[in-house]
């Protein structure tokens, strides 16, 4: 039987976290994977060296993840078709802004028998429907794809801090496989069938995060706060289940599901930036500019195509609390809304 | 039609919290509910006079919610018997302790059709079975009994800020008197059948929370936490459906379930005495000494209480947060153990 050959595609700072659990993993089960363990790394220039030479001499990702060493058997490759030749494992986790031409460049490349898992956050939604990006590769590469996702902030992992996450496969097969590439004493996994589910976990709760930013820049208390949470779970599992048939109650209760969502409206910069917007009343636009270097806010903007898509549909009126953080980032409805109209 | 008299038993900080609102509702309610609420408070002096007197001139509990306005509708009683005379629905907000005492002094006075409902905190767990203290009221009173409970600090609802909590009733007739009673703009109530899975989250959050709490202490960081409050929910479901076969799925996302552990999860006394106990050492006695005025804590009681039963049946090993917070608190073992013993 040959062995499965990972290739780890993105090496930002959740990429290099997952790099180093699957580097090692690979290491403990060797009956199944190969040792090497390829990681394409969009070169950059680091200090004026290439970052993947850095890489591959310091055994770290100074840019993305300093201070945490990887086993010596992860390569940094810059060419995408290189560092995905022959692989029949792909751990897809970049910026879901690539994804389309990535797949387009390393179709032929891959293995026959390949098998993808998807970490990148987000979702695609327009008015005529939901693309998840599982899919999206998918049908790409024509290829099985499944998602992993939980509250797993990277740093803390990269630090081997206890945490759980879910990996959502339509494949028992793969999922069996994927559980043994991630899985390890401090990063548990479960394993579900509901990929789609994950998926959507993990884009809808920055929506419900916004909202508790805001009610947390109000001064509301942690009863309020906790309300909104609830509420926000509710109204993610309704919008899998009225638009995905498949999404399962049990999901939600997940790592990807009722944790990722803890997480997220604790800490993490959705809560923060929404809870400034409410202190200060300065436009989101130039509160990314002044706390994330003019990057863009993701609760925001998915809770702008949730609405458009809810209101394609003419089913805003059913998810009140996306439809309050919408028009209160986006068309000036009162703070206070926040609790009043949901 | 006669209306329905309401006695509220119990004048805490959360009884004049609820009683504020039941005053308040049963002026809107006026077609089922008898304007005067009466409240049974337990005689005491207040800078030299008596307590219900002060309550009843000033329309404000000054020991235990000051600041805090009542209608002119609601009562003060110091006497039970003259409290609960002829009183057709009876609310329950009260130290456990004083249950069994209070049933026995009423049970003469109280109206033939007399409900109740209870919104006493906590269980009694011993090794032969668990007792709810809505069954034990049932049980003495001959009559039907539901239970409140959600992420409800007390002076954050008096303060009328916004949040939601879980009526379980067996009776639908009953559950519907009740939402009149308790729901406002500001306090929402949901009504579901499982009363059962209402009184059980609102006693083994706490145990949850002191987990909670060794983590915090110890420094690790959010994805540890929403780890541990998310196995800890689902030891709470499994506790309920294997030892009370009518414990629901969707009990656990309404708001005595994961919204409530979540507030209790981030302030609450159960979490930080636990925090102070990872971080310095001291045996819970000391630190109920210092942080509380000798006050017991519930989490590390009912976690004992909960250890004891699962012993005499064997079933230590299934709960496996609830039984490391025990070995934790009672038998040293490492503050680690949280994290890798679950």
């Amino acid at each position: 039987m040959t062995k499965e050959r990972v290739c780890v595609i993105g090496s930002g700072n959740w990429g290099s976290a997952v790099g180093k659990i699957i580097a090692e993993n690979v290491l403990k089960h060797s009956e199944i994977f190969e040792a090497e363990v390829r990681q394409w790394v969009f070169e950059e220039d680091f200090k004026g060296e290439k970052l993947t030479d850095v890489i591959n001499r310091e055994r770290e990702n100074p840019k993305y993840l300093p201070g945490i060493k990887f086993t010596s058997n992860i390569r940094a490759v810059p060419d995408l078709v290189d560092a995905s030749r022959d692989a029949s494992v792909l751990v897809f986790v970049l910026p879901h802004q690539f994804v389309r031409g990535v797949c387009e460049k390393m179709k032929g490349a891959i293995a026959p028998n390949a098998k993808a898992i998807s970490l990148i956050k987000g979702l695609e939604i327009k008015p005529e429907g939901v693309t998840l990006f599982s899919e999206e590769i998918s049908r790409k590469l024509g290829i099985n794809v499944a998602a992993l996702s939980g509250a797993n902030i990277a740093d803390e992992v990269a630090l081997e801090r206890f945490c759980e996450t879910t990996i959502g496969s339509r494949s028992q097969e793969d999922g069996e496989l994927f559980f043994k590439l991630f899985n390890t004493n401090y990063f548990h996994v479960n394993v579900i069938r509901d990929y789609v589910g994950v998926e959507l976990c993990g884009a809808l709760k920055n929506v419900v995060a916004v909202g508790a930013g805001i009610s947390d820049g109000l001064g509301y208390g942690s009863n309020t706060k906790a309300a909104i949470i609830r509420l926000g779970l509710m109204e993610m599992r309704k919008f899998g289940q009225t638009f995905f048939g498949t999404v399962e109650d049990t999901t939600f209760f997940e790592s990807c599901g009722v944790a990722d969502l803890i997480t997220t409206c604790s800490g993490g910069r959705n809560r923060k930036v929404a809870e400034a917007f409410a202190k200060t009343g300065k436009p989101i636009d130039v509160l990314e500019k002044q706390m994330l270097n003019g990057q863009k806010l993701q609760g925001t903007l998915t809770a702008q195509e949730v609405h458009q898509f809810l209101s394609a549909r003419k089913l805003t009126n059913e998810f009140p609390l996306f439809e309050t953080v919408y028009r209160i980032i986006y068309e000036n409805a009162p703070l206070e809304s926040i609790v009043r109209d949901i």
